[in-house]
């Protein structure tokens, strides 16, 4: 599956909060066999949230994950550029409307908040694009969304680090489970040898292994570290491509007089 | 200004690397009192770099910041993708080359690397879009890039946050300061009250000063972080704006029975 991140918030753009959603998302995503193609993090404005959401649709990923923008605030603002980008309305749902007071009368009870009862702000959450199924948000109270448009899956996760988790390992991680693609991945550091002075050789083996997308990150000193990885669907082949890869490597690295560091 | 970054790198779309470059060249924007608009994040591939700086040329940013691909290895190609967006060749820039001529030199010298001379991989580095100015790397070896597309100005910095920042403090922090703008921020923690009961207030706040934004957080208990901030070119009268608007807010929450707790 192709995947793309929608990131909504001032607070990231402003530099007030690091994004660490993304990275947590990317690696999982990854890891279950699929591709990350972009990450577009934009401010909480309706417009833009609309246009933004157009133009990813208009590059059809299988799936688009939202997050942020979904709290009781003006300035939450996600679901109506959701609405607004797929052009459809914003109607109460019923589910999220009970979700949303039963976590708020929890909260109430415990005494974590004192005004029980949904405010028009509450309300507002529970205010949903057109065909939205509700994902029940199990550590706050705005619950996310899940749509479908054409052949695109979208998931709308809140930007709380630990809601978004937990609904994205509820609902997400079991759809990405299900392809059975894999990600494999295998890195050294080369000591003795510099980066450009190893790039013709892994070119070469690039030209050999076009499958394989193969890295090098220079390190501090006269060593550099080479990364080797490959998004497989036929997983027995291509772990020995990747092993065959990573044995021409280090053959490479020994006639150059380098030393393999770590595996 | 308004500006966007475009962050080119695979390693962040799997996930391997936390993007931490795009955050510490906002809070730098909005200190200044420009407005950071998008954050792009894409893959090191040809079309990919070409067609999404088109889309950003599109919205017409006074500045364009773009990070990663400048290296020596194959999977660089940053400023190829670059040059095929503004459809511009890509020639040998002499300044360039002599540059990382010699930053080789100094690093087989002190022993940090052993091949001399200019392989076919670091003359790469040297090949930049026409009408480019190089910037120099007094960190690493491959230098940055200045270009201008009508309107727009765009600086292709290197990925490593050190090469980054260097190139950044030196090249782009003089223009940011150029124009006077300044971002006013001041924000209090408020403690009895949550954050959907002061929403109604502080969208009340929000009508009577629509300059501002304001932000609401919610915390752990029952308190509510609120920040007032401004973008804004007449300093004396936007200080006296926030200076307002907080004490509205500190009124509004005192007839709630809230406390401040921190300011």
């Amino acid at each position: 599956m192709n995947v793309e991140i929608l990131t909504i918030g001032n607070e990231i753009l402003i530099g007030k909060t690091q994004d660490t959603n993304s990275n947590w998302m990317a690696k999982r995503i990854t890891k279950y066999g699929h591709r990350l193609k972009r990450i577009t993090t934009i401010g909480d404005d309706l417009d833009e949230i609309s246009t933004t959401l157009k133009e990813i649709l208009a590059r059809k990923p299988d799936m688009i994950i939202t997050t942020g923008g979904l709290g009781p605030t003006f300035d939450d603002m996600t679901l109506e550029g959701i609405a607004k980008g797929l052009k459809r309305e914003i109607v109460l749902n019923q589910h999220a409307f009970n979700s949303i007071k039963k976590a708020y009368e929890s909260a109430t009870r415990r005494g974590i908040l004192k005004l029980e009862g949904m405010t028009k702000e509450r309300k507002k959450m529970a205010y949903l694009p057109r065909g939205s199924t509700p994902l029940p948000n199990t550590v706050g109270t705005a619950p996310g969304v899940k749509l479908t448009e054409k052949n695109t899956t979208i998931f709308i996760l809140p930007g709380v680090p630990a809601e978004m988790k937990s609904m994205f390992r509820t609902v997400i991680t079991p759809l990405l489970k299900e392809t059975k693609g894999k990600f494999i991945e295998r890195g050294f550091i080369f000591t003795g040898i510099g980066e450009s002075q190893i790039a013709p050789y892994i070119t070469q083996i690039e030209e050999e292994y076009p499958q394989l997308w193969i890295k090098t990150h220079p390190r501090i000193g006269l060593s550099v570290e080479v990364e080797l990885s490959v998004t497989c669907f036929n997983v027995e082949n291509d772990v020995e491509l990747v092993e065959n890869a990573i044995k021409k490597a280090k053959k490479i690295v020994h006639n150059l007089n380098g030393k393999i560091k770590t595996e």
